[in-house]
């Protein structure tokens, strides 16, 4: 069984509430665990959703205002107090080198995990693994910005129908689906005759961003979108200037992507928390999908792939 | 009425547990606030504690481990995003210079609050105001580390026979206080003559460190000792090993020193929450004062000279 989830370590922008933190996202994804944008506090929020420093195989990092990484430095520290053994790949774009550089020596400690940077320059794919691609694209904020996407290599889904007609049943049709083909009464049976592809499963994490061409490509059919709505639609001017997205045009990329899942994160402390449903009814009347509002130590599974 | 008390934000070693942030202290001291050792999280403990960036016009550390200092790029932030006018005056060992640099520009975001820095290069004094003495002493750990003692000007404490003998009552007693004479039935009454000299109230705070004369000299007759206390007297040779003190040992150093209230703190996680009685027992056994455990968010006063 594959654990593929989102777990929610915080959810304010700028700065923490009493009932959000400033972000953080574990991604759980099989045996990785992507960590995106670790805000202040990130390591007491994994103590509270009891995930540990080994849980994490990958950070990445959109952009380097405080409140999307100045949870960095404890958590490269702690994995290296509680002697991480396998390397941890950091994603992050090029242009905040000097932060990350920063960030990753910000105090005396004996730095124990091997960590390997991927400065991001461009677009494009920076990490391929039998579990995923991962990719990035540039988002338009007051700070250079990129996003992320991670999609599971395609597969087959296989047809019953088919499967029937050649008399392929149990332990023959897991066989079929690992070999590719199979001997069925004298002649041979390929997968491609008894099945259709099955498009991987796919993550989008789009954060502060104002609407722009990236936030769409990386939202492109996925299975759980994780979208940034700092603003409610009226605050759509104050949205444009500190280059964020409105709770409307979440909907409206989620919609157009044809995303399944839309998790709201990153809101406004101006709001008051009894608004959050405000911000959820604004991107649910743009986007027919199923809208979650991310809550500080929810767990949300990615939808499955059928 | 002067408010002069210690604000505890957090009080946990190394790593912070379910009910203990990382450290963090904010010393009340009448218009001032001092920030001792802003550990990763301080930001969002202020919010709970009730207190704003505003508050502080000093951040003293004690050396560059991340759990004395990783809050400071936060809390550096955040006065900037709130437009906290006043200069502010941060002190830390000379030997942290980079590391002090590298958490102030850990992060994008645009100075607005104008910060002094102030590098401690051997000890004595770094700041003289009308309320307080600051000075320093090295301490001795597995980094350099620096403890700090705040003393308020000597004044003088009336003597009620003296001034009943002479027969001076009501208003005039202030204003003998305050203009130094007073003419009284033909003659003149010095200050003197009614009055002994009352020291100041202290404060001190030992943070990481083995037993060295610094840490006797920083709790000298101190109102307040605030003192790491990271191990149990049965864990001493690892207290040896790692730069710490035990709870005994605390005991000892306020013992010696003369100091009225010993607040102990930085405790180890590797003790159980409910160990914390016997940390309090261990350090009462060789310190007939007050001993308080702190507690994160707890408001302590800074007990007044009589």
């Amino acid at each position: 069984m594959s654990l593929r989830e989102l777990v929610i370590l915080g959810t304010a922008s700028q700065a923490p509430t009493r009932s959000r933190n400033q972000n953080g996202y574990l991604l759980r994804w099989d045996a990785d665990g992507l960590l995106f944008d670790p805000g202040e506090g990130t390591q007491r929020q994994m103590l509270f959703a009891g995930v540990t420093a080994s849980h994490i195989t990958r950070v990445c990092i959109t952009h380097f205002h405080g409140d999307h990484c100045l949870g960095l430095p404890g958590v490269l520290q702690r994995m290296s107090l509680d002697q991480v053994g396998h390397t941890v790949e950091a994603c992050y774009p090029a242009e905040g080198q000097e932060y990350f550089a920063r960030l990753r020596h910000a105090a005396v400690f004996r730095e124990v995990t091997n960590l390997r940077e991927h400065p991001v320059d461009g677009e494009g794919p920076v990490a391929e693994t039998p579990e995923f691609l991962l990719e990035t694209r540039r988002l338009s904020h007051t700070a250079p910005a990129i996003g992320y996407r991670l999609t599971e290599p395609g597969g087959r889904r296989m047809l019953p129908g088919k499967l029937a007609a050649l008399g392929i049943a149990g332990p023959d049709v897991g066989r079929l689906l690992h070999e590719g083909s199979l001997a069925v009464g004298g002649r041979v049976v390929t997968l491609e005759q008894v099945s259709e592809p099955r498009p991987g499963q796919r993550f989008a994490f789009v954060m502060d961003t104002r609407l722009c061409d990236g936030a769409f490509a990386l939202a492109d059919r996925a299975d759980m979108l994780v979208c940034e709505s700092t603003f409610a639609n009226a605050d759509a001017a104050l949205a444009r200037e500190y280059g964020h997205l409105t709770a409307g045009q979440a909907g409206r990329i989620a919609a157009e992507a044809g995303a399944r899942l839309l998790v709201l994160t990153h809101f406004s402390q101006r709001y008051d928390p009894s608004d959050s449903q405000r911000l959820a009814g604004e991107a649910a009347a743009a986007f027919a999908g199923e809208v979650v509002l991310a809550r500080d130590l929810d767990r949300i599974e990615v939808p499955p792939r059928l």
